[in-house]
């Protein structure tokens, strides 16, 4: 491998001087109050949430909750969000979160196209708001999908139609009565999708009480800073009959191996990992962190709260209608909730008055100005923008109006956020305690290391993190003029290079806001690629049976047809299968979606032979990056062959998981690659190509970018390698402590592993012990398992990263090589394969506390299998969860109140 | 009761205006770079402490640990602090923190003369920090010793000298050998006491090395940002013959019920509750927040990384010496660390270039210019001071010389924080955990509601703590020119004229940073007053037997002689006795310390005669204003006849407690006492008058001043009264439920209690049932107990203060009730006294799951007493503490490691 060069400008930078450096950055940035609206408001994220959560490593760190016991606290906090979003909608179940609107109203066409599958014309109506509108133009592209534009009213409904998705309010902020459109579609058997501000719908007739059959929309006015486009959540909902089309996680309630209540994600086999290329979705990483600060705004307000703020911000409107039509300009008809739709008298005027005052409106082709007021907003705003229309200043505002709120017949009548969850929590205190409460019952990675393969659990330093609490990051509107965002520019112009130099690509684009984003944002760029090329028939995608699930079900997204590579006994792509494969398709080869390391946990010594293979025969290489940690400044993808990679920023570059996202998946491609990338209908950004857009945002989540930046700039290239380098060392370290206890199932041709590795389970399942009952014993020992059975079932995948220390390797070690013990106590008849410590793993304080105790071990035994635990015990909020009952028996919403804290 | 004026200018402001209008402040506060030294400095808080600590209301919110088994975690922390401090001064014991090294320096003098009681003079050394100086006078000056100034080695000891302080390296930033003097001062039994940099001491002999008795100082450079003045910690250390002499707490190791290691505050015998008028020292409220952050510094840094940190910035002193002398400038001779003291060719000069460059240094009044560098600085900053002195920019600081460490005989040879807790948390990874594993041992307000009597455990909201690490306020050196701190000195005066609205006096000064600090200037500024009118006499101090311990202590060192006041069996001041009293010391009456509402719980009816008949006598009123919180807008002390109050902002005005501190104790006085208030040495400030200082900073602990500004801003006058009505009404609410089960001990003459009231448990001594089984028990609960046993024996003092809901005051009521059950149980003999839940309690999980149970009740009833704890149970880290064992073997230290987290 050639040497790299350096990735970073100049010298590294200390910490204190990364914050300098994060501050000066910030200061480039133009505050200009946003008008703009379009899916983004200003917002007051309450100080109590923004300390306890969003700047509480307690929160930010943990994994996605698929070690349910270990992480009841986020779980509950996420039934909490799915029932305000089913309250807010009026319909029946709602996911845990997605990434943006855009994204979630792409979601709401796949559904439709899911449900009536061969139906091929999705209407959309032509106010929707445009980047969701180019989103559902991209996902339908590669499908023998029209997207028909209009105004919905108007539009036919007929048997071809497979759904209709409209904006409500409309994205002039017009308030419309769509009951007749649903009905309309419901007449042809078409899904009706309604894509909702969630605000507006505290005092609007819901979209489920009109009918609808899918509901998406924002969350981020919920305490959410804009952060100059996200992270973000965005919700999707829908009708129960629809339930198991949803995508993404879905939290739902089950009981405990004690019969108590308890959560856990529900429906898995909804999800990528379990259905690959059948599945209707490729999210994996979604927004889990900004969904449970929307859904404790929402506690904290209440239902009232909510009214009032709304109402405010209506009023703010109204009074601000009333005084644009007595200057004479012309405010489109009808109801609006927030935002108005002006045709001013004169625009020149107002443009260059608004600039004056560092205001920021949406102006619209036609010369109409769209002025959108929020939570954050007061009379004085009111007063400002009228001086803007009118060049009047006003001194004080109590004379401007107040009127009355009426939204006629669509005005809300049905209840919501009823459940006490929603109405006790109206104190800081309160709240404050209840975070504190969840928190306290997750496993993350201020109790413990989370080895988890694949998903580089390493640290989130609290420097890298600063930034995403700074007003100048946090309060920028995404669709501002770039010239406002100098700051983010400069640093997305740095990151961009860093990355390049990194994996060895020519250009890198920032828009992804997940891995799986990524992936679909590469793909099709290859796609654009072949198009152009003349070979839209390459659309054969080559992926190996040990791929992320993301893959397949992103190669489907893609249109691509996939096709299976098989894996050597020893972990490595069978050679032979691909050059066969390679043979047989070399027509349509489009593409091979490759990880490397490969996800058993080796360097595959092929890699280069590979993407040479595949390029003879036409096709393009997508090397899925999430593996990256392993191989900074030591090799580069640009270099041994690959074409694109996506590179999760929530892995090897610090960005923290947040309980299942937010993520970052910039993408980068070498140079034949870039006139084909994702562009964006509203702002022109650096590395755009001729590609539709992937997220709702030019540059994704912008306001985490700098988690990624400061950690380039705080490691430099040096310390980068080293990263890499010492990560590989940890992961053989362990899996040579372990080799003597379990096998390792895949080493490399030189006997090492990678930076993670696969220890196989599989011969103890014959003596009753599954590779689950590991995984929950380790719970015992107030740690989180490993990732399990991926890539290879009864295994766990273990990944230590370079953050954790020779004390914390061994601390695990130990804990499995402690149970390795207690599974040979099993094996020998010492304890009943029925009833032992792993099989009746997790153990909750409460049930070893029963007064009568009828198992062949002890107490102690279960709770204390190790010294150390004396000191430092964590315990699993709940047994182990039963998942056949949960998904017999579904519950997405809160359950009654006595199971709660009272 | 008259009605009170609105106290704050305009509306109130809401969470988000109050931000904004602290960031306005802020920017009006200059940040010019610090070489300012006198014990201030830059330093670097490692953002994972910040985060981990300072902005994190897990550690923020605890009282200080008298509840030691729920307070493992702040006790562990503080004996690391003391293990830090013990090797870094080389003495054998250190308490757990000091308010500032001023005050150090005085309570070192304190501790002088209460070992040489017999003799009467104290020699300093003339190079001591002026401010520390000062406050030795001030504190001297009631007691008939001389404070005898010069240059020490030249001065004479004899054997009427009680001792001596020096400092090292001297306020000039010499590094002078005080070995002679030491050796000096103990051939005639005086007690040798240095006031010594914390930072240089990893580089210079220590203070024990060369045999002081005594060593004080600042922790501030130790991670703590410089605030204006405060918070930080100072400490105290001493030899092993004089620890009872030490003030304030110490943590000490003992051993639980279960023989495990366990830490609680030692000899408390010491302290000023106990003690009383006895008492060395009046210290209460410390600076336990910030001692941890300085221990926690520590340990992520290390030995070696404090000695590095040490040498790069002698490094960069001695680089620009060599320059500065090349250029011309004399610097004075001898040793320095840090400080370099230089007269240069032209003053003038210097000062304007400085004032260019936003340069601060310490101006001497002989022309000698004082600079001062630290960890925060670079080789730019050392560019930039010589750009100063020569007029001579230089672009490139490459070539600055970088000499070699030689402090000859006065290199540091011993050993310092050679334990393993400060050689195994060097990545931010493991410090995180171990500030969240600490944490995780410690009751606060996090978890639940700590109805603490006097205390006044109440909200301390996030926006207000955000001004705690905002740099506008952090970064500025106490001693900088007053109008660089524009932004501070607008909020202390909206503060102090809000504080004279809610207190009816006519000034507040803000440079106490405690409430006991406050009562010795109240008490002094009385004390001048009285001088000044001729009444030097006027030493008789009227204290009712149930006042605070700091009354009686904060009396004494005002040189006042302590009256006893009878109490009535209402609680209520016996106003037969007081008139007695008045009588009978007529002549000498110089005040009455008294507390409203009373610490019984009542409003005293009499509060205005017994001003009224103190006054006849020429007596003061000082009114102990910790109980504020009953009365603000209802009542005002200024109105019902008192003279002077200190208000503690740390209970009614929102400043966390911190574990123990911080605090600040600004005092209001009447007209007539205003030319008596504390005055500063070196920053002249509003509300100054001819005191002495009773603290080291101008303005107390400057940076949590705004926490109450914020709350009286967002409060308003309606909500401070609303406030106060709640607490009496929680108070009367929890009283009226209660006194079915206990016996309210005091109620007012209409059968009302104000904000806290006392309970008695003394009927259930004679089962063997004591209070302190019942604060325990509250443990197995999760709840820290109410004030016991103070100010009434077998009693628990209750204060729920207005930011608790109702649910929580009935969730506490109910675990009383419960308790009065399980007492009826005992009394009933169903269970044993000597073998009950209570007597037993706290029950750790470890005891409870022991393998054999041998106890008279079932594991489920000590664990799980009432329902909700199955949901949300906060486990006790240790049993029941044996006081006792520990003060019998004293250890202050950290224990050997295999007790520790391995
Ligand atoms: C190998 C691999 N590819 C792709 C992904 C998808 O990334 P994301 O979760 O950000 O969508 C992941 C992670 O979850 C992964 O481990
Ligand atoms: C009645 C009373 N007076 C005085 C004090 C002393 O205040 P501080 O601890 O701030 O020194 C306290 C509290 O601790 C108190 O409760
Ligand atoms: O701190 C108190 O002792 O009240």
């Amino acid at each position: 491998m050639r040497t790299c060069p350096r990735p970073t400008r100049g010298t590294t930078l200390a910490e204190s001087q990364v914050l300098r450096r994060l501050k000066q950055l910030g200061d480039k940035n133009d505050l200009f109050r946003s008008y703009i609206g379009m899916g983004y408001y200003g917002t007051i994220t309450p100080s109590v949430i923004k300390r306890c959560v969003l700047q509480n490593p307690g929160w930010y760190t943990p994994y996605t909750p698929y070690q349910a016991e270990v992480a009841q606290g986020r779980l509950e906090s996420l039934v909490n969000y799915q029932t305000m979003i089913q309250d807010l909608t009026g319909l029946d179940v709602s996911n845990a979160s997605l990434l943006d609107e855009a994204t979630a109203g792409a979601e709401a066409f796949s559904m439709a196209y899911s449900i009536n599958k061969k139906r091929n014309v999705f209407l959309v109506d032509e106010q929707l708001h445009p980047q969701t509108l180019a989103l559902i133009k991209t996902r339908a592209e590669p499908f023998e999908v029209e997207i028909r534009v209009g105004s919905i009213e108007d539009m036919e409904f007929n048997e071809d139609v497979m759904g209709c998705l409209f904006q409500y309010p409309d994205t002039r902020g017009i308030v419309r009565d769509f009951g007749d459109v649903v009905k309309r579609a419901h007449d042809v058997g078409a899904i009706a999708a309604c894509s909702a501000d969630l605000l507006s719908l505290t005092l609007l007739q819901a979209p489920g009480d009109f009918g609808c059959d899918i509901a998406v929309g924002a969350v981020q006015r919920f305490g959410i800073p804009m952060g100059y486009g996200g992270p973000h959540a965005a919700y999707i909902a829908t009708k129960e009959q629809h339930m198991r089309r949803l995508p993404g996680r879905i939290v739902g309630v089950t009981k405990d191996s004690n019969g108590n209540k308890a959560y856990r994600l529900a429906l898995q086999t909804r999800e990528t990992h379990i259905r690959r290329d059948k599945a209707t979705s490729n999210i994996c990483t979604a927004q889990a962190l900004l969904a449970n600060m929307s859904a404790l705004y929402g506690m904290y307000h209440g239902a009232d709260g909510l009214k009032q703020i709304a109402t405010r911000v209506h009023r703010l409107a109204l009074a601000t209608k009333s005084e644009l039509v007595s200057a004479g300009h012309r405010v489109s008809d009808g109801l609006f909730f927030d935002t108005l739709h002006v045709y001013p008298k004169d625009l020149a005027e107002v443009k260059a008055r608004a600039a004056d005052k560092q205001i920021n409106f949406r102006y619209f082709d036609d010369g109409a100005v769209g002025v959108s007021f929020d939570e954050a907003m007061t009379e004085r705003d009111v007063a400002d923008v009228i001086a803007v229309f009118t060049g009047v200043e006003r001194a004080d505002c109590s004379d401007l109006a107040c009127p009355e709120v009426d939204f006629g017949a669509l005005a809300r009548k049905s209840a919501f956020m009823t459940h006490p969850i929603f109405n006790t929590l109206h104190s800081e205190t309160e709240l404050m305690r209840y975070c504190k409460y969840l928190e306290n019952k997750d496993v993350s990675l201020v109790h413990s290391m989370i080895p988890l393969g694949s998903c580089t659990m390493k640290l989130n330093a609290a420097t890298e993190m600063e930034v995403v609490t700074m007003d100048e990051f946090a309060a920028l509107h995404p669709f501002a003029p770039s010239e406002q965002a100098k700051g983010y520019w400069e640093m997305f112009d740095e990151i961009t290079e860093d990355l390049c130099k990194i994996t060895g690509y020519d250009a890198v684009t920032m828009h992804p806001n997940s891995g799986a984003q990524g992936e679909l944002a590469g793909l099709m760029t290859i796609r654009g690629y072949h198009i152009a090329n003349g070979n839209p028939q390459r659309k054969v995608c080559l992926i190996p049976a040990s791929a992320h699930g993301t893959n397949p079900a992103t190669a489907a997204m893609a249109g691509m047809k996939i096709v299976a590579v098989k894996n050597c006994g020893d972990g490595a792509i069978d050679m032979d299968d691909l050059a066969a494969k390679c043979e047989k398709h070399s027509k349509e080869l489009g593409a091979i979606m490759v990880t490397y390391p490969s996800t058993y946990g080796v360097f595959d010594e092929n890699i280069v032979e590979i993407c040479d293979m595949v390029h003879k025969h036409g096709g393009q290489v997508y090397l899925d990056g999430a593996n990256m940690n392993a191989q900074c400044m030591l090799c580069r993808p640009g270099d041994y062959g690959a074409d694109v990679s996506h590179l999760n920023l929530h892995k090897t570059f610090c960005i923290p998981h947040g309980g299942g996202g937010p993520g970052m998946g910039p993408i980068g491609v070498k140079k034949h690659l870039i006139p084909h990338l994702p562009s964006h209908p509203i702002i022109e950004g650096p590395n755009q190509g001729s590609g539709g857009p992937i997220a709702a945002a030019p540059f994704g989540s912008s306001l985490i970018t700098p988690i990624s930046w400061s950690y380039i700039r705080m490691m430099g290239a040096r310390g980068l390698r080293n990263a890499s380098a010492v990560a590989v060392l940890h992961a053989n370290y362990m899996a040579d402590r372990l080799a003597e206890h379990y096998p390792v199932t895949y080493r490399g041709a030189k006997g090492r592993v990678a930076h993670e590795f696969v220890v196989s389970f599989a011969a103890f399942k014959k003596h009753g012990i599954l590779v689950q009952d590991v995984a929950k014993r380790l719970q015992d020992f107030g740690f989180h398992s490993p990732t399990m059975s991926w890539p290879v079932n009864d295994s766990l995948m273990i990944e230590p990263t370079e953050s954790e220390c020779k004390t914390e390797l061994d601390r695990f070690l130990d804990a499995l090589i402690t149970i390795r013990h207690e599974i040979q106590e099993v094996v020998d008849g010492v304890y009943p394969a029925e009833d032992n410590v792993l099989v009746n793993a997790p153990h909750t304080a409460g049930s070893l506390l029963a007064t009568e105790w009828n198992h062949s071990y002890s107490r102690d035994k279960a709770a204390y299998p190790t010294e150390w635990l004396r000191q430092n015990k964590f315990w699993p909020a709940v047994g182990r969860v039963d998942d056949k009952y949960g998904d017999q028996n579904v519950v997405c919403s809160c359950p009654p109140m006595e199971t709660y804290l009272d």
